[in-house]
C-alpha cells in the first residue's frame, strides 16, 4: 500500500502545538485586562473617550489623561506585537521545529510580555527594564521567523 | 496494520471550521470597510492625516475632526478585539469543541461585532448599548479562551 | 479498507502553505521594521513618549514630531491591515485555491505593502502613490476573503 501521506503538525497532539495553545492563550488573556484596566482607569479619572460615555458616567471627555494613556500605550504595544508572534506561532509549528526549542521560546516570549506590562502600565520601572523586556520578544519573534523564512524560502 | 494517525481538526470537511471560515470573512470585511469609512469621512470633513493627501484633494491636515475620531475609535476596538477572536477562533477549532457550541460561539460574536460598530459609528445610541456589544464579544472570547486553557494547560 | 481521510491544507508540502509562510515572513519583518524606524526617529528626534524614556535618552516627551507621527501613521495602517490578511491567508490556504493563482495574490500583496511602507514613511512620494500601494493590497485582501465565503458561506 503506497500512500503518501502530508500529517499536518497542526492537531491537538504535537506537544508543540499543545504548548502553543496554553501560552497564546495566556498572552490573549493579557491583551484582554488592557482594554479592561484601561476602562478601569478612564472610570477612575473621569476621563472618557466619547460623548455618550461622559454623559453615561458623569464624566468628562478627556484625550490627554497621563495614567489613561500610560495604559494605552502598552496597550498599542500589544497590539503592534502580540498578534505577530500569534500568526508567527502558527508558521513556527508547521515548520516542525524541536519541541523543547518551541516551547522555550513560547515560555520566554510570555514571560517577556508579561514584565513588558508590569513595568509600563502597572508599577513604572525606570527604563533600561521595558527596553530588555520588549528586546527579548522582539528576538524571539525575529528568531523563529528566520526559521520559518530557512525553512519555506522562495520567490 | 497499526498506525497511529493525528488528523488535524483544521480541515475543510470540519463544520467547526467550515463556520469559523465563514463568519471570520464577515468580521474581515466588516474591518476592511473601517478603512474604506475613515476615508469617507476624511474627504467629506477634507479632514486629513497627512500633508500629501491635503495637497492631493485640496484639504488641510486636520487630526481632530470627531466624525472622523469616532469612525477612527471603532476602528482601533475592532483591531483591539477582532484579531484576537481570529487567532482565538483557531485554537478553539484545534480544540475539538462541540459542533454547535462553536457554532452558536462564532454567529453570537459576529453579531456583537456588527451592533457595536453600528452603534458606535453609523448611528450613535447612548450608553450602555456600546458597553453591552463589548461586553458580549469579549465574554465569548473568553469562554472560549479559557475552554482552550483547560484542554491544553501546562506550565 | 474504507477509510475516509480529511487531509488537512495546512501542511508543511502544500506549495500554497509553503509561499505563504514565506511572504508572511517578509511581511512580518516588514511591521517589525516599523517599531525599530519609530524607535531611530524618536531617538534622532529626541522626541519621546513616556517620560522614563526621556529620562534615559536625555530628551523630551514630545507627541507631535512630524516624522515620528509619518513612520508610526504606516505602522498603525500596517496594523490595520497586515494581520487581517495574514489569518485571511490561513483561510485561505483551507480552501484549497489554485497553486499558481494563491502565489501570485501572496506576491502582489507582499509587494503593494512594500511599496506602500516606501512612499508613506521612507521616500514621500506624492498621491495617490500611496492610495495605489493601499488599493492592490485591499483588492487581493477583498478576492480572497470573496473567495473563502464562496467555498463556506452559511448562515
Amino acid at each position: 500500500m503506497s500512500v503518501t501521506m502530508f500529517m499536518s503538525t497542526l492537531n491537538a497532539d504535537n506537544p508543540v502545538l499543545q504548548g502553543f495553545a496554553f501560552y497564546a492563550s495566556i498572552l490573549i488573556l493579557k491583551m484582554m485586562m488592557m482594554s479592561f484596566l484601561t476602562g478601569v482607569q478612564r472610570y477612575k479619572k473621569r476621563a472618557f473617550i466619547s460623548p455618550e460615555d461622559a454623559a453615561a458616567f458623569k464624566g468628562e471627555v478627556k484625550l490627554e489623561d497621563p495614567d489613561v494613556e500610560r495604559v494605552r500605550r502598552a496597550h498599542l504595544n500589544d497590539l503592534e506585537n502580540i498578534p505577530i508572534f500569534l500568526v508567527t506561532g502558527f508558521l513556527f509549528i508547521l515548520s516542525d521545529p524541536d519541541v523543547v526549542v518551541a516551547l522555550m521560546f513560547f515560555r520566554l516570549y510570555t514571560l517577556a510580555r508579561l514584565v513588558h506590562t508590569f513595568v509600563y502600565a502597572v508599577y513604572v520601572v525606570r527604563q533600561p527594564a521595558r527596553a530588555i523586556a520588549f528586546g527579548v520578544g522582539q528576538l524571539i519573534t525575529l528568531i523563529m521567523i528566520i526559521m520559518i523564512i530557512v525553512k519555506f524560502h522562495q520567490l
